[in-house]
């Protein structure tokens, strides 16, 4: 099938000239299938944008997470216009500081502040170090594969890091109560923090949900050696729960981090916490140029009572399980086996016996070439401006792409 | 002198309830003198502001450096609206984003290429990274007290810091091309890379320019070394020179980290770099979630070509100059000796025989009063859109609160 990218590979060409690489991290082309795939986009409307060549595409990467109420959502921007015309960055924060921090604890039944920031990275660092200072520890346990940010302790690339830099981080398999309660009972003294995501959602990997009592034994051994309980809720925060994905599968962390869903692409990040960890989160040191700016905590507001408005936690659920229960319909209609994972707000395809994705990388270049976006390696995000016509169709794609990996396995 | 500041402490106390700290970092009340400064602000417009109990400030602070051409400047505000009626966060870059990589690269003499992320702090930890990536060698050289971000090899405070953290980095005195000579003899074959500001603005501390010698002497020792040369741009970056602060001081680094004056306080950070290290910086992994939105880049764009139109550089430099030249007449006219310091742009002024800063205390505190927005212990920022007027109010205002610094001292 004839896709028309010319602009987007000129473009492209001159981005190589004056970026390394063009464009990099979770946005690569190296991750996309060339010649099926935009590299840019000209704009957005709810659930569809449009790459610099003028095609459409149902949109179910939301810009890896951040748009979760639909591009351009008129209450957001209305807001975002409001916080505007009274101005954005000031030498102090405006009121709506306020504003947010009250709701999101008044949104999440454990904390009781909130901070912000602008990367998903910047608070899964700092709480890290707000465990330390309240330890008095040093060394962190995460999940072997997955991801909390490009900062040196957990930047998925080798590339200008130090061994000193991974020097207090210990990992364990994802899932492995038994794997994580033997590290913590031969180095508890030393352990500040475990950081782990609501359920596992690596890239290149099926999405795996937390297997029952695995999410409430880290809380036990958590609240047994004194350990910090960091809930990774960079990417499926405000997409499975307005309380945090914890509510969702039913536990408490101590401290929680958000960003992507939380003001519908408008840069923010923030982190959640209990009392018992005020005193540290004062005393660790974080700051930035623009991380009081009113014009992101305006859209945040916005995104967040629009989600609840419209009942977009749900929306999301019920939409994600229609896509999913489609795609493995089609797919069996041409003798395919495919395994949907994550929650459905979140939700991936894969197919059974594909060990490098090369199906799904087959699968996902003909939906792109048919106007669906999706992602042969990383998984999808739902969003509440998504539409039952718009599954239907992309269902409706998804048979004759199936009927192309049919051909080609 | 009464100045209404109630709804600022009612706010404080709500935010005291859900912030750690109420408001933390580089704005903290803590470094400003209680009863007298606004913690909270309600708008902005041009090089002034308005706090939320209605005083307004000429602000000498532009958010820290962010406001450069002003407070909503229409042509900033009108290419965010552009670009926002399109959408900001897509699932790649916007033609924006090879836009603006190609006008710093044109901006710069010595850069082939740019990066874009949203702190400052991102882009000085990653410039580190990609030299360490680029000379296989580990140790970063630093000046005692110079401030680069809150990533934890340099953050400046020491809670949630391990010694792992610090284990690379090197510090000498600012301006002391011996000690770094010395340490880079001894070293050299360690370091990746000598991170300098293009002149010491710690806070506490009268800005220091560069002596004769010094900058050109870290070019040298830097190419006889092999070591990356990074100039952390972030704070004084676009206001001294749009080709960046080395063009000022008359050398050329390896890397040179913006932030802050970039986009008028729209969330975005960059680094640019030469092509020696193209293959390093693509090499080491950078991304978040809202790294290539677009209308930071609009603004951005909006920004620096507003700076060229209007001769921001030149403007700022002259309206410094004469805020400073008429701080040091009006408080020789009350037998007070100031010292105004720091390129005129990004002036500060301090007292003679005050250590600790206190009658600077005494000073800004009564400006603020007075309806001017100034900082005690941290360096100054003019911005384009100050007038004529605004800095000889600031002048009349001056002359009241040297009276009262006379009365004290």
């Amino acid at each position: 099938m004839a896709v028309q990218l010319s602009r987007t590979f000129e473009l492209f060409e001159r981005a190589m000239r004056v970026v390394p690489g063009g464009i990099y991290g979770h946005q690569t082309p190296a991750l996309l299938v060339p010649g099926s795939y935009p590299y840019f986009f000209a704009r957005g409307d709810g659930s569809h944008v449009w790459d610099v060549d003028g095609n459409e595409y149902i949109d179910y990467l939301c810009s890896y997470g951040p748009i979760v109420v639909g591009h351009c959502h008129p209450a957001v921007e209305e807001a975002v216009l409001r916080q505007m015309r009274d101005g954005n960055c000031f030498n102090a924060p405006t009121p709506l500081w306020i504003e947010l921090a009250e709701h999101l604890v008044e949104l999440t039944p454990f904390a009781d502040w909130a901070v912000f920031a602008k990367n998903g990275s910047d608070v899964c660092t700092w709480a890290v170090e707000v465990a330390r200072a309240a330890t008095g520890r040093r060394k962190v346990v995460k999940a072997a594969g997955a991801y909390h940010g490009t900062h040196a302790w957990c930047s998925p690339l080798p590339a200008g890091i130090t061994d000193e830099d991974r020097a207090n981080v210990l990992e364990v398999p994802w899932n492995d109560l038994s794997a994580l309660t033997a590290l913590v009972t031969s180095e508890s003294s030393a352990i500040a923090a475990i950081i782990l995501t609501p359920f596992r959602h690596d890239a290149f990997h099926d999405s795996e949900l937390p297997v029952d009592g695995y999410l409430a034994g880290v809380r036990r051994l958590c609240d047994q050696h004194g350990i910090v309980f960091i809930l990774d809720d960079v990417r499926a925060g405000f997409r499975l729960h307005l309380g945090g994905s914890g509510e969702y599968f039913g536990v408490r962390p101590d401290l929680a981090c958000y960003c992507k869903a939380i003001a519908n692409g408008y840069a923010l990040s923030a982190c959640v916490g209990r009392e018992a960890f005020r005193n540290a989160a004062q005393d660790v040191f974080f700051t930035g140029s623009y991380f009081t700016s009113g014009v992101p905590m305006a859209a945040a507001l916005a995104c967040l009572r629009t989600l609840a408005a419209e009942d977009g936690i749900a929306r999301m659920d019920a939409l994600g399980r229609r896509l999913c229960e489609g795609l493995d319909r089609a797919a069996r209609a041409h003798d395919l086996r495919v395994t949907t994972s994550g929650p459905p707000a979140l939700p991936f395809m894969s197919f059974a016996d594909d060990p490098g994705q090369s199906l799904n990388r087959v699968f996902c270049a003909a939906m792109a070439e048919r106007g669906i976006y999706l992602h042969p390696h990383h998984n999808w995000f739902m969003s509440a401006a998504h539409t039952e016509a718009d599954i239907d169709r992309t269902v409706d794609r998804a048979e004759q792409a199936f009927k192309i990996v049919a051909a080609e396995r």
